[in-house]
């Protein structure tokens, strides 16, 4: 029995002027242009619409029809309606086998800690340059977007369904033990198709970097696949090993082996306490920031523009009626040009800085929402150890059960570790960087406006 | 028959919580502290309550009691009721003679145009220092402000209502010709009685100064007998002259004395046009850049101020969140201080350079108020004198009466042009220092906050 975080469209309320109001399986509902859903479903060019779950090997899911303004659309119903709860570790915490050669996901104690094992040069790549294409005469259209792998420099294409297709995989794959951050589906900003694939690809772009950052995905055969297939063959016959992958869900586990001294249940539930509690947290400050920027945007493009606009019409309103006098003059009109020179400026900035920050944040509020999910995993894991006494005294499990759950628990905990440490890691640079560059270009902005005053300034000191 | 133009208090409507709604008697309503009617009012330090107005001599308006939280207040009543009638200037348009020696008012050919003769040394003052004092065992309480002018290095003292006293005399005197600003009575925007002082004075320093700056109130007796009386025995008698003057209202008119070419009346109602369309168009301008200035202080010192401190605060949780990692960092919280007094300098903001562009604009507010007025006077000449060759015909004026019409209707558009010329050089002259000064502290502040943000940036670049 597998667990399955990832969510997708379940039900597609409601059509207006091209874009279409969906409810994901978690119930959030939002705006999605209909292209979109078009195209995320439109799964005609692998001749099959059934996608496995795991093990269930489910075959296909309810389908819904609905008359489209251009197409009739093919949405997948949640297979699995009790997906939301957690995981039972239970399976695991029994196994004795560790997984053995490739397989293997090393935890090593790095200087912070338990740490990932890290590839000596990391896996990065661009997407890049979509393009729309079409089938079915041209009936129906999709984006496909151009990725290109550091490690090979060879280009290979995907449209969004496969993305959503590859982060369903490591959904299942590894979403017990790491954070897998949503695609970037549900938050479409842009209101035109342009700014909106543009947006979307650099989000999937944010996303897939993410992905190549860390050092148990990018080292995934899923991953590799979909960065480096050669053809259509090799891509298909990748994708059908993937689905029918066993080690996925808890069993992830099984896979880990830290090479560190076994850790006490004791410890393992301080650890616990306090990743929940930093993630509850971080995700909290990261909304809060993100809430406080939305209404700076707003006021940045709309109020404060305007205000700055109408200085500027009444320094100009009052340089005209002054050249009507038999002493005209240039000065205050160009103050007054400055100041609406500043109101476009002020409107413009938000896009060039504040957009990084929302950007950045966003997806941090994306994996940070992930978090209670994984750590819900070592929360029921805690749990059943508790339980082990009470067990072995009603003969249900042996001592050597008990121990073997208690090691296990060590285990889950490491790779815990090593995941919040890789979190720090990444979240310290991307914390830096962002700051560095608002920061940068906050500076610009208010040297530009003192240089332009200081120009306006010239015209009334020089005479 | 005079006309009076001074505004001042008719009507105490209500009581709220030691401040008044006032009435003047042009029907414009304000807030007023209570203090200050009740230093307004009291005149039983020169033993009368009558005040003269110019030839009508009248004893003793009306005065109203109400009974006041702290006192009991007298009121002195419109004794005018018609004094928003334009004055008829037919007497003077029919005068022969012209005053003569030290009450003639030359006008001068200047460089751009019709002068008012200039003083070698421009008279000016100080309003400073003011004192509460108190009367009748601190039942009456009153603000004295000492004066010093230039020209003698001697401070004066003199309460407020002694300034409305000159006000009076001005308006009687030259209002026919000059417009006359109001005192800063009704501009009542501190809240505190200290803050009210504070601003009061300002204000009366700047309605002095402007009416030191004017070449002819500049050189009245009036004017002098203020900043300079020696004694109260001085101030006395002198004050009871300035009373008694008859060459008051349209009479003005005859002690001037244009050395320049009598204008016909087609050139005097082109003047006319023209002044009356700038003061108009200027007045409208003015009124606009007061209310978006109005706005944008609201905006700085509210909204903004506050999103600021959302931002700053906003980093600093998240700061305080990275904190409880394992890898403490000061970079962010310092960024979300300096984010916290970006916005203390920005509500702070418009006290150092708006505050100045406002006070400017509603002293100039003030003064186009008083245009409509004086240039009314001018219309009703020159509509008089249109009538003349009409009234020729009519036997009711001879051929001679209408040149001496038409001469006197020259000299006057000459007062006009000169006190229109005089404007202008005062208007070129308090824009361009305003605008600077703004530039300046807008610069300023724009480059300080690129510098916090400079040092908060470089808490990262040294990482």
């Amino acid at each position: 029995d597998f667990f399955i975080f990832y969510f997708f469209l379940k039900e597609i309320d409601t059509f207006i002027n091209g874009w279409v109001e969906a409810r994901n399986s978690r119930g959030n509902v939002g705006l999605v242009p209909e292209d979109y859903i078009e195209e995320w479903d439109d799964d005609s060019d692998d001749g099959k619409s059934t996608v496995g779950y795991g093990g269930s090997q489910m075959e296909e899911g309810g389908t819904m029809q609905r008359g489209g303004a251009h197409s009739t659309m093919k949405i997948s119903l949640n297979k699995f309606p009790g997906f939301s709860k957690t995981p039972n570790p239970e399976v695991y915490l029994l196994t004795k086998s560790v997984a053995k050669g490739n397989d293997k996901l090393p935890i090593y104690a790095g200087e912070v800690g338990p740490v990932w094992l890290y590839p000596q040069i990391q896996l990065d790549c661009v997407v890049a340059d979509p393009k729309k294409g079409s089938k079915m005469y041209g009936l129906k259209s999709y984006i496909e977007y151009q990725i290109t792998p550091n490690t090979t420099n060879r280009p290979v294409n995907h449209r969004y369904k496969h993305f959503d297709w590859l982060y369903e995989r490591l959904v299942e794959k590894f979403a017990c033990a790491l954070p897998i951050p949503c695609l970037p589906d549900k938050q479409v900003t842009g209101r035109f198709e342009e700014e909106f694939i543009k947006m979307r690809m650099e989000r999937l772009q944010g996303w897939m970097s993410r992905m190549c950052r860390h050092p148990v995905i990018s080292n995934s055969e899923v991953l590799q696949l979909f960065l480096n297939y050669r053809d259509e063959k090799e891509w298909k016959l990748g994708k059908r090993k993937a689905e029918k992958d066993e080690f996925v869900g808890v069993k992830i586990f099984s896979t880990i082996d830290p090479e560190l001294p076994e850790l006490d249940p004791g410890q393992v539930e301080q650890k616990y306490e306090m990743y929940s509690q930093f993630t509850r947290s971080m995700d909290n400050s990261v909304k809060e920031l993100l809430a406080v920027g939305h209404l700076h945007w707003k006021r940045c493009t709309g109020p404060l523009q305007k205000e700055y606009r109408q200085i500027g019409k009444a320094f100009q309103n009052l340089s005209s009626v002054f050249n009507t006098s038999a002493y005209p003059s240039r000065k205050l009109d160009a103050t007054g040009k400055t100041y609406e020179e500043i109101a476009e400026l002020v409107a413009g900035q938000p896009k060039k800085d504040l957009h990084f920050l929302m950007e950045t944040n966003n997806e941090y509020k994306g994996l940070l929402g992930c978090f209670p999910d994984t750590i819900a995993v070592h929360k029921a894991a805690i749990d059943k150890v508790k339980e082990a006494d009470h067990l072995v005294t009603m003969n249900k499990i042996s001592q050597q059960d008990k121990h073997i759950m208690e090691k296990n628990l060590s285990t889950m905990s490491y790779a815990l570790q090593a995941e919040m440490n890789h979190f720090h890691s990444n979240r310290i640079y991307d914390y830096n960087r962002l700051m560095q560059f608002y920061l940068e270009e906050q500076v610009k902005f208010y040297e530009t406006i003192a240089e332009k005053l200081k120009k306006a300034l010239g015209q009334y000191t020089t005479m």
